[in-house]
């Protein structure tokens, strides 16, 4: 039964990124090609707005606005962080059934799916025909299924830039600069870092990932050992450093936790002032920085990769296309072709397979001692970042 | 005397800036056209290159070379913060005349303009004659004499481009977002976070200079009066900001608010944790957080005014230029045209007028509540920085 008559309703969730408008502009431009979507709403601030039947009118938008608003960082329909209970879902989906809402798309990371996933099942239980998509969007990119998700190439390239520029800063002034990226359990975000990287003595020369045991000991000792052999050292450090037992290093210092039961670990510049005083205090050396990179890395204008955005907008779309084929539910993946050159394609896959749980960063593109990355994980985060700025140094000091 | 016979010696110093080496490279290559200028020495690390010899032979990098490097953010010749003692000055000057330098240029803000005096001091003394001049650079915009310096522009485009970007996020997700900017005791690096404004209710909504006092209760006044309009609020504050007694409040209150012994301004998230969990105590708002930019401020890869870039490279050829016309010292400073479009001039202007002192921003340029930048800054800023990213909002919720 392909092409269910009815109206279709697009959300956006959790933390922006620099391309989620792009894959609901994707979504919203694909919703115009077929007959059987009717109204097109907009939901303000996620499920929240669902709640609250707060909506705007997306067919009125021009495509000179849509296409516009695709290439703005962040949420333009705002966005939420929260959880649905059992009897918000009752009732999103009695505001979905009241408003004849046969399509329904929800863009966000793992917490979104699971959304995505409960409110597909009340439907299921009252037998009313909903066709419920998740659309990816993440710039921890730890979904399950996926290769890697919209909104992670681009903040990867802000990170990767960043440290381009701030290594430099390092090498003209020397000491010890650490940073901190974001990324709660999987530390593709921080390791993509290692991407500035062109020459044997450039930073980050040190990269702390949430998926190793986070010893401090065994920091100050490898950090004094690069700044042994370059008088200097630049350090990636994940907001989700945790220690043999698991807890989160910045945890300690944050005592905010929203509805996933996720804790407050960005915001704040505790957990660099303290790594950066443990340096001092144990290595002796004077200049120790920290910055804390923060919201930057998800929303900085201008600073988009191509791929991303391609394929943000291809997923929106293909979300779309999938749901009026057949009475189908379920969330986009993005799946890397084998080959040589960089390939993707968009696969549907169940709800459940990317809810709630997410991935972690495989063994093979982390460094044996736990404290870089892999020619591995170059090779795979490159291609998905594209070209980063060039730079230049003397001849004489190469 | 024009064109007296001898080498040149180039050095940065301070903290790097995107464009530091447009003036290096301006001056490298406008000292290649003059035939009395010979040897073309780099300094490395300053001051502490002469004092150690520690010099590169520039005329042997190619042009190519000079380009590339004209075009990478911080300082190549790398830089130090220190300020010579007197014995240490004569020391630097024994250097240089050992070396056969009579050019030497010093790239940097107020202090390395005051190293270049005593330097050149020193040389009048001995009877030795040395061109001797100061470059400005500095992204605190806060040298004497020069509408604004190189350096600024491209610091004030990363922040505005910032905040275009974290308004959006803010806006997606409502609360308040704190900003902390870099700027120890002029506020024009942040008062420049004003430039990403474009409609009535876009971020930032206040913004907190070294150049008015700063009050607790006030501030949480300010921010409690936006929230109950905006649902959200985001703050650019300097890092700066002082009490009525002049006391800097990240060093009045690093006691209380970081456990780890941290005072220094840069490099540190102290002062943003502290005005967030202030906040958060008096005005009961949820959702407070509190990025701290740091050093990405002055090496972001890529974020450059254009404007910038040439005002830079122009200041370098500039000194060249006017130090073998006759026997010169000074400083080069920039000076707006008056007239509607945005036009500069280069002059010399004495080495003591820029040496020592900073100058603040004036009082036209603040409003009169303290809290926020006039018109007239906007004004006076928006040529320096240039154009930055367009955003779009649906038209439902413009």
């Amino acid at each position: 039964m392909p092409g269910i008559t009815g109206n279709m309703l697009i959300a956006q969730s959790g933390g922006p990124t620099m391309v989620i408008n792009q894959s609901l502009v994707g979504a919203v431009l694909e919703a115009k090609q077929h007959k059987c979507i009717k109204r097109i709403y907009g939901s303000l601030h996620g499920i929240q707005g669902i709640l609250d039947e707060n909506f705007i009118n997306l067919r009125k938008e021009t495509n000179a606005t849509l296409e516009a608003v695709a290439q703005t960082p962040s949420s333009a329909l705002g966005t939420v962080r929260k959880k649905p209970t059992a009897k918000d879902c009752a009732a999103i989906f009695r505001v979905l059934h009241k408003n004849g809402i046969r399509y329904f798309f929800y863009i966000g990371g793992n917490d979104s799916a699971e959304t995505t996933h409960i409110i597909n099942e009340e439907a299921k239980k009252a037998d009313y025909e909903l066709r419920c998509f998740h659309i990816p969007k993440t710039i921890d990119n730890d979904l399950r299924e996926n290769d890697h998700t919209p909104g992670f190439g681009s903040a990867a390239k802000f990170v990767a830039s960043a440290f381009i520029g701030d290594d430099l800063d390092n090498r003209a002034l020397g000491g010890v600069k650490i940073n901190i990226i974001m990324g709660r359990h999987a530390g593709f975000l921080t390791a993509a870092a290692a991407l500035a990287r062109t020459r044997p003595d450039d930073g980050p020369h040190l990269v702390y990932l949430p998926e190793r045991p986070f010893s401090m000991p065994q920091f100050a000792r490898d950090v004094k050992a690069v700044y042994a052999k370059l008088g200097r050292c630049v350090v990636a450090v994940s907001e989700g450093i945790a220690d043999s037992k698991g807890t989160a290093i910045a945890a300690k210092f944050s005592k905010e936790v929203d509805s996933h039961g996720n804790v407050q670990l960005s915001g704040t510049g505790a957990l660099g002032d303290l790594l950066a005083s443990e340096i001092r205090r144990r290595t002796k050396i004077k200049r120790v920085r920290a910055d804390t990179f923060g919201y930057l890395q998800r929303s900085f204008p201008g600073i988009v990769s191509e791929a991303d955005a391609t394929e943000a907008r291809e997923a929106g779309a293909m979300a779309v296309r999938v749901s009026v084929t057949a009475d189908a539910d379920g969330s986009i993946a993005i799946k890397r072709k084998p080959g040589k050159v960089y390939k993707v394609e968009f696969k549907r896959v169940p709800l459940k397979n990317v809810a709630k749980e997410t991935r972690e960063m495989p063994a093979r593109f982390i460094n044996k001692a736990g404290n870089n990355v892999t020619q591995a994980f170059i090779n795979y985060a490159a291609p998905i970042v594209g070209p980063l700025a060039p730079t230049a140094r003397f001849k004489a000091l190469e």
